[in-house]
């Protein structure tokens, strides 16, 4: 059996393997599984700081080109997490770079997938930017994506053609939406929300970090440790539990960056959120200020998908599996 | 100024071309306009039929290829309608022709615009096929497209790339989800709602047609008419009257298969609904009953979109034009 990890130099791709392989997998696509005995890293550098494992391959290469493509996914693979992506704000500056990685290489990728064999279960890392809305405004299973970024448009697009091609027996796929994911380790990125990360991370190591909006808007957030055992509980579920629809906004949980702000002051001091400065950035809050924040996840958790408990416990898992 | 009519040798191209010779643009997004002085018509065929006029351009081709559409747009193409399409019958057969036609060439059209010096005004028939439901269930401007097949797909990912351009200012898109169009003359095609203009067209010229579906079975259904009114109408529109989304619903009516049926009977008696057969076809059902049939369409009315007024104006309508 075999497992390829597209975007997996990545962060929460390398979380993500990591527990592939301490763990195994259960079962797929509700059957019981074998130890799947290839496990394929895939991203444009390559990942680093994976446990030595016979399993592992680790691979660099374009994902948008397609004689790549055909040779790392071949005939027989099982099963594809793909989250190999442009982030937000990336996509937003340079459209051409968004639409060719974004979409084009999702296509070319479930092209391919028509000439595997055994048609793999594919878990796509699609977002909430699907959605862009009137701030008040509460998003439910059934509600209209409304992207109102390039990225979020890219990530619809997506969606459809996996409910499509899972439709038509070329795939079985599942499509998480993200929240943003907090706390990130390592360098801000070009995300447009990699600022909800820095404002927690920065400061808890005597970093300054500028928060380019206010304190009461709010953001829909999920851990890393929660997205990465979703993404592997994706991939567990039986298809036709998923009905005619393969994509799932995920169970993140509302906050405002005030009680961020009050947590990290909680837990680390007034000398943290001293740290944190107060910028406002146009173009980020262009983007930001339209990400929908406040939703009703009955599916995902109807399906087994976990919610993060609290940002308390958020955080905390951030300084213990991160900062120490 | 000039427009382009791509798709244009179909009922509804040739009908839309007719009424701008006709009549002109009085006004393009809101602006007084003045006449245009080219019209070009395009189509995988020649167009045929069509009035003897100066303006008109008559070319055939490939839509799908990207020279074709590079010549055909060139850098100076003020509005273009876009009703090039596989029907949904066939895209739901040939997958890949449909993928080809539906999405890569709107796509590759799109992309074209971008080096068209004045943002193109783009007007493109997408379909309520966007939406695959649960019988009872009403549409309404927010519910989120749940496409059920191919045809559906790859009309929802075009709808969300005419949002995505006309926000960056690469067009200015007006996308409508198109009813049934029914009453259409001509031959039977290959798109899995063919039969609703069948069984009113083929019995009025005493000839036998087939109801694949129930009698109690619901339509949401456009005239002919009213439709190249509304595409007309759609370029007419102020950009800034879309707000942030481009797609519209257009407002059709709501009637069963015997609504239908009645008012044939009422117009031309029973001898031409006795030429009616009533054999089921799975397949033809199998697309068909996705398809929702109960609409809201306050955004449609209010952008001053035009309804049919009844189901009998839409058959005297079509005898008055096509039969007399």
């Amino acid at each position: 059996m075999r497992i390829v990890v597209l975007g997996g130099a990545g962060f929460i791709g390398k979380k993500l393997v990591t527990k592939l392989l301490n763990r195994g997998l259960v079962s797929l696509n509700g059957r019981p599984l074998e130890a799947f005995d290839q496990l394929v890293v895939f991203d444009k550098v390559k990942a680093t700081g994976l446990p030595e494992d016979p399993r592992l391959e680790i691979l660099e290469g374009d994902v948008a080109d397609l004689e790549t493509v055909r040779e790392l996914l071949g005939d027989h693979t099982d099963l594809i997490f793909h989250l190999a992506a442009v982030v937000s704000g990336e996509a937003e500056k340079d459209f051409d770079l968004g639409m060719r990685v974004n979409l084009q290489a999702s296509m070319q990728i479930l092209e391919h997938c028509r000439f595997i064999k055994r048609a793999p279960v594919l878990v796509f890392a699609s977002s909430c930017a699907a959605y862009g809305i009137e701030l008040s405004e509460l998003i439910r299973d059934d509600t209209a994506p409304s992207p109102q970024s390039s990225y979020g448009t890219q990530k619809v697009m997506v969606d459809l053609l996996i409910n499509d091609y899972s439709r038509r027996g070329f795939i079985d796929g599942r499509s998480l939406r993200l929240p943003t994911i907090t706390v990130r380790p390592g360098k801000p990125n070009a995300a447009t929300t990699s600022f909800v990360s820095s404002i927690i991370r920065e400061p808890l190591q005597g970093r300054r970090a500028n928060c380019p909006v206010a304190p009461e808007v709010k953001l829909w957030i999920h851990s890393p440790e929660k997205v990465t055992e979703n993404f592997i509980h994706a991939a567990h579920i039986p298809a036709q539990a998923f009905k005619s629809n393969r994509v799932v906004n995920l169970p993140g949980i509302t906050v405002t960056v005030k009680q961020m702000v009050d947590a990290l002051e909680a837990v680390a001091g007034k000398e943290a959120t001293e740290l944190i400065d107060w910028e406002p950035d146009a173009f980020l809050q262009s983007i930001v200020l339209t990400f929908p924040r406040e939703f009703v996840t009955e599916k995902a958790l109807a399906l087994g998908f976990q919610q993060d408990p609290s940002l308390e416990s958020i955080i905390e898992a951030f300084i213990e599996h991160e900062l120490t």
